[in-house]
């Protein structure tokens, strides 16, 4: 019985790790489906975001009964319980990526992101699938100092964040007022989805070093 | 033993009823310190937040050391578990009134908000407010009917968000970009802040009837 009950453990922990690379790719698509104005691509996106929604729900239901069944001591019920966070995390970012994904949808067949904002909306694509990336190494290394290098990931995504608005927010600016909408809210999805990670991230660190996570307040 | 158990669970359950109205509180302060350009008043709102994070972590501690030193059983575990995702929405639902506040901070001495849009965000911020005193009385009553009555409130959040997004996007506006990246922004807190209480009312129900909450998506 007490090996079953690892084996749960561990089903659970590679489902968040599978979740992490659901969700980094599904924001790389929306990135790409985003900058080329690719209805098609975002139309996958769209679609795909039941399948994370799926995993969500079979590891949040595996946790719960191994809970209900097993009575778990301490330092198991920790990483149940940070399990059902983490993965409530991780279904998060997969719609922060559909909500990308949708912008793109909605804005086509003209292209949401103006020429002088290319760059920086790529970066934010390319480090949002990093930070991804990275949360499932954190996950299934239980790695601090790779937690800490993500943690770094986040601040650029707010810098890049905040380039946005102040590209926006210049006298020059000519994207109009519904470009400038979009990107508002796009900005805001990237930055959230990197938030998301360094909550899974945290949460990783809380459980090898007992030390409890702040919430990012973003 | 089992008494002092029990004045656990309940101290859980009250310093959640208390969060849903400090809350609530919060976004009506953030509104008004927003549509009034009030600053003394956003930075009382933004000052507020460590409070509701200060019973976030409390609560988010009892019950954990409920769980580690009492080993409860399968209802009981539920109610804990359920209890530590909702005290996580409304910790962000405290966030997002922050961040309505610190619009208001960021636009001071002007006022943030348009004329035309006046309406629309004033009946944001009371639907806001109704929503969260709702998941109080969700919590405290169990109140499955009142639940679904908080859903109904949820629809009319999105239909103002909509309707937000309609003005700012006429050809006759004259907010500028600024007013309307600030509107877009705002939109989406409010929005947010409701279906974090329609989370809320979603476990409670859980709780009551077994039938598992499906993740809000926008």
């Amino acid at each position: 019985m007490r090996d079953a009950y690892h084996d749960e453990l561990d089903a659970i922990s590679a489902a968040l790790v599978e979740m992490t690379n659901m969700v980094g790719s599904a924001m790389a698509r929306a990135t790409t489906a985003l900058l080329s104005a690719d209805l098609q691509l975002a139309e996958s996106v769209i679609a795909a975001d039941d399948e994370v929604d799926q995993v969500y729900r079979d590891t949040e239901q595996r946790a719960f009964d191994v809970m209900a069944r097993q009575q778990p001591v301490a330092s198991d019920l920790r990483i149940l319980v940070t399990s059902l966070r983490m993965v409530a995390d991780l279904e998060r970012m997969g719609d922060l990526a559909l909500h990308v994904a949708k912008v793109a949808r909605r804005r086509y067949p003209a292209n949401a992101v103006p020429q002088e904002l290319r760059p920086t909306v790529l970066r934010m694509g390319h480090v949002a699938e990093e930070i991804a990336t990275k949360a499932g190494r954190v996950l299934s290394e239980r790695s601090v100092p790779l937690a800490e290098q993500l943690e770094r990931d986040d601040d650029e995504m707010d810098e890049l964040h905040r380039e946005l608005f102040s590209v926006m927010l210049e006298d020059d600016w000519e994207g109009g007022v519904e470009c400038a909408v979009d990107i508002a809210l796009v900005g805001r999805y990237y930055e959230r989805f990197a938030d998301h990670a360094v909550s899974v991230a945290r949460r990783v660190v809380y459980l090898v070093t007992g030390e409890r996570p702040v919430p990012a307040t973003s």
